[in-house]
Order: structure tokens, then C-alpha cells, then sequence
């Protein structure tokens, strides 16, 4: 098929490839959990992320830090809210905060995370 | 606040309840692991569905199964692809599989799972 494509080609086939990176053009390659929780009138959201011994913190190559950047075809969504770990003084993990203001905000995080677990082999599970 | 609400009061608060059903009117309390997959091209998507010992197949009512309802404040996903499993003759629990033939239906099975994950408890890990 030639004709116009919704998605990018990239190196894992015609669906865009939806990431995470922790400094900007280096995807991370460990997979977090995720978990979910929501006010009761369903306005505010959020997404508790960790990630066990991620590239960004214990790989050979430092990397500075500047946010959590979750990437997909639609666009970017962006954290802040980024702490690493320590036990016994060496690095663990790092803890992402992901906060969701509103319905929208919230159908668009689970877009993304639709797009991202799909493509890193996650599932739905009890947390 | 008294304003308009955008969701119906239940048992569980001011969010809408999202819930599966084996039998209408019956919610399922057991809560299933679920794993995502996707073609290539973005076009099919796939759901499968594991529910240990669900109510439906080992309470003390018996229900008739008659398929896999998705409900919440958006309406209904329905699956009939709904297989009962045995382990040395005695029932030990039911996989669904739900088809997806549309970037559409992917994005309102998302929509879904999301608020079928907050409301149980259900978070995204390796599958």
C-alpha cells in the first residue's frame, strides 16, 4: 500500500513507536509499572510510574534528568514531578508522578498508555 | 457542589461504576488480567480477558453466560468470544478475547479500561 499513512515506519514496523524518555532523544528501555487512581467525581487523575534500575539512572551514559516525556504519535505529554530512588545509598528507581486535571486529560494519558503498553508487552493487572 | 453532574451517583461515589457483566445485571466481582496486542499496521486490536474462579462460573447462583458486557457511562462493549476453563474437570476460570477493527474501538476500549482499572484496582504491568 502506497497510499497516505496515519502512522510513522519506524525500526518496529508501521505503528509509531509510543515512549518514554527521560532526557530528550534517549528512550528508556525499562518498562515501568504503572498505577491508577482517581478523585471520586472523576476530575482529578493520576499515574504513579516506577521504573526498577532505569537506563536514565544506573546506565553507562549519565543523563540529565529534565522530566518524564511521554511520546506518541498524537504528540508529548510531559511530568515533572521525577524522583529516583536510593536504597542503601544506590540508585533504584525512579517514582513519576503523572497528574490529570480533567476527562480530557485523562482519555489522552489513556491513549498514550494504550499506545505504550501494547508496544512494551504490559497488561492490566491487580496492582 | 450542586452544578450539573457529568456522572451518575452509585454505591461507589460519584463516579460512574464502569463494570463486566457475564449475565446482564449480574456484575462480576472477580477482576481479570488482561494482555493487549496489536497489528502491525495499527488496523486489529486484541484484548484477552482472564478471570480466576469468577462468580459467574463457580457462585452459588448459576448464571447463564451469554457473553462478556463492558458497561460504563459511555454504554456498552460486548464479546461473545467466551470460553470456559477446566482443570481436572472442575472449572477454574473463563477467557474472553475482544476484537478491535478500528483505531475507534481501540481508543473506546481504552477509554473503558481505564476507568474499569481505577474503579478495581487493576494497574498496567509486564505482562
Amino acid at each position: 500500500m502506497m497510499g497516505k499513512r496515519k502512522y510513522s515506519y519506524t525500526e518496529r514496523g508501521f505503528n509509531y513507536h509510543a515512549r518514554i524518555q527521560f532526557a530528550r532523544g534517549i528512550d528508556e528501555d525499562v518498562v515501568p509499572d504503572v498505577k491508577l487512581s482517581r478523585a471520586k467525581d472523576g476530575s482529578d487523575g493520576r499515574a504513579v510510574f516506577y521504573f526498577e534500575m532505569p537506563k536514565a539512572l544506573v546506565g553507562e551514559t549519565p543523563q540529565e534528568i529534565t522530566g518524564m516525556y511521554m511520546i506518541d504519535e498524537e504528540g508529548e505529554l510531559v511530568s515533572r514531578e521525577v524522583n529516583a530512588k536510593f536504597i542503601n545509598g544506590q540508585p533504584a528507581g525512579i517514582e513519576v508522578i503523572y497528574i490529570m486535571r480533567s476527562e480530557y486529560d485523562w482519555d489522552r494519558f489513556m491513549r498514550f498508555m494504550g499506545r505504550y503498553a501494547e508496544a512494551n508487552g504490559l497488561g492490566f493487572s491487580k496492582a
